[in-house]
């Protein structure tokens, strides 16, 4: 494994650009999976990747030999002192090894997919972004519909809130959303506020549904609240204002898993 | 109101410390709310505050003018340029408007209460304690009790995550949850992974239960687990591995809420 020293070396610079710079992202199509948890979930769902970097103390990790030893050959390989990697790797908390990876290329998303989505509407803060789609995977969700407002979904911080949901999900990013749902067939379904909406464990929700979730504080625009057929609202015995878009999210998608189940 | 320019200020000093650090704040007794509608959630909750602070350009909002009045003879107040603000809030982006608060001294928790209670095991992420009390709180649930190892409850970001769930329970810190949950007359809870426990959605939720729920990654601390009484996990369509720990708990408690609606 090559072994690099300087912060002027191409690699380490393309490195440190792809982890902090949405654009640079986007320009080179490609991301960084940092953790073992993520470079393994990643192949796992028969994902290849495209560089490894290890730090020299990440060397040290079973965990980290055994994806080495798994990529042998399939890529290039790279260790860099541990202050160096930290220096590329955009998160607080560097793991010690990350990845290349080329984001996938899914073209655009269709309307009449026979299966439950999630939309995600201007949702930037990168832990509930990560969050929501790690539990929309759980629930069995496979497409995920991201409007313009929306924090990049393959950032290193929401890759690490999704924990692999990425790799399980068709993540469509920059949609709209209220185009396209004007086609799908199934119940549309907003979570709103207060008593003129029906308690959601009083929905069915049998038929594949497109969910609806917006930014805390701002919540859905207008116009994609306009699309709903169906506003449902959690009950709350709690004094409290409102949920967290992503708790709320979870109580919603595994309603509709326990009426499935 | 005064004006402040100086970093010397003693107020200025007092609220960066109690801003910054969790051994001033334990050490004074008091914290910070960061945001009008943190301090707003306090007062009508029945919580006082002892010092407003207020950003020069968040004299101009209107929700902050109304604290201000609102708290008009009732405790001091203090404008500080914008960059003083931003140096005295612990928060990445400042609100504009901050208060100090006597954190409750709650004396000892009760372990034969008579209503569910949460038990936080080493929950360390701040953001997750936080959305924790916020879903707990929204459930109806008005006992929380914080292990050693969890993050300090009232930090500004527990804080904020816990959007006012603070001054609707009585969070209990470094608890000795083990020797309670001993005398807890109702079912111990605890979610685990794998199919050698009940489905959540089997289960009869009707009495008040203790539910535990541990940091993410490490679980439960094994000596919390051998005191539950039922073990339930969430049935997962989804190939994913677990679920993000505070949308775990949302689904649970949300059930609950189901079930005794």
């Amino acid at each position: 494994m090559i072994v690099i020293q300087s912060r002027d070396n191409p690699l380490v610079k393309r490195v440190h650009a792809l982890s902090t710079s949405g654009r640079e992202r986007r320009k080179q199509g490609l991301t960084v999976l940092d953790g073992a948890h993520l470079v393994a979930a990643a192949l796992d769902a028969g994902v290849g990747v495209c560089q490894l970097v290890v730090s020299e103390s990440g060397l040290a990790s079973e965990e980290h030999q055994a994806l080495i030893a798994r990529l042998d050959r399939l890529c290039p390989q790279a260790t860099l002192p541990d202050k160096l990697f930290a220096h590329v790797s955009g998160l607080d908390t560097p793991s010690g090894l990350l990845a290349l990876m080329a984001t996938p290329a899914l073209g655009a998303p269709v309307a009449t997919v026979a299966q439950s989505v999630v939309v995600l509407d201007g949702v930037q803060d990168a832990g509930n972004l990560g969050t929501l789609l790690r539990t929309a995977a759980a629930a069995g969700i496979q497409h995920a519909w991201l409007t313009e407002g929306c924090a990049q979904a393959w950032s290193p911080r929401v890759l690490r809130a999704g924990m692999g949901a990425h790799f399980l999900m068709k993540v469509y990013e920059r949609v709209d959303a209220v185009s396209l749902l004007a086609d799908f067939p199934g119940p549309v379904m907003a979570t709103v506020l207060g008593a003129r909406s029906q308690s959601l464990y009083a929905v069915d929700l049998a038929a594949p549904t497109a969910w609806l979730f917006g930014a805390e504080g701002r919540g859905l625009s207008p116009a994609l609240l306009a699309r709903a057929t169906c506003h449902v609202h959690i009950p709350m015995p709690g004094a409290i204002e409102s949920l967290n878009v992503a708790a709320a999210a979870a109580i919603c998608l595994f309603e509709q898993v326990r009426q499935q189940g």
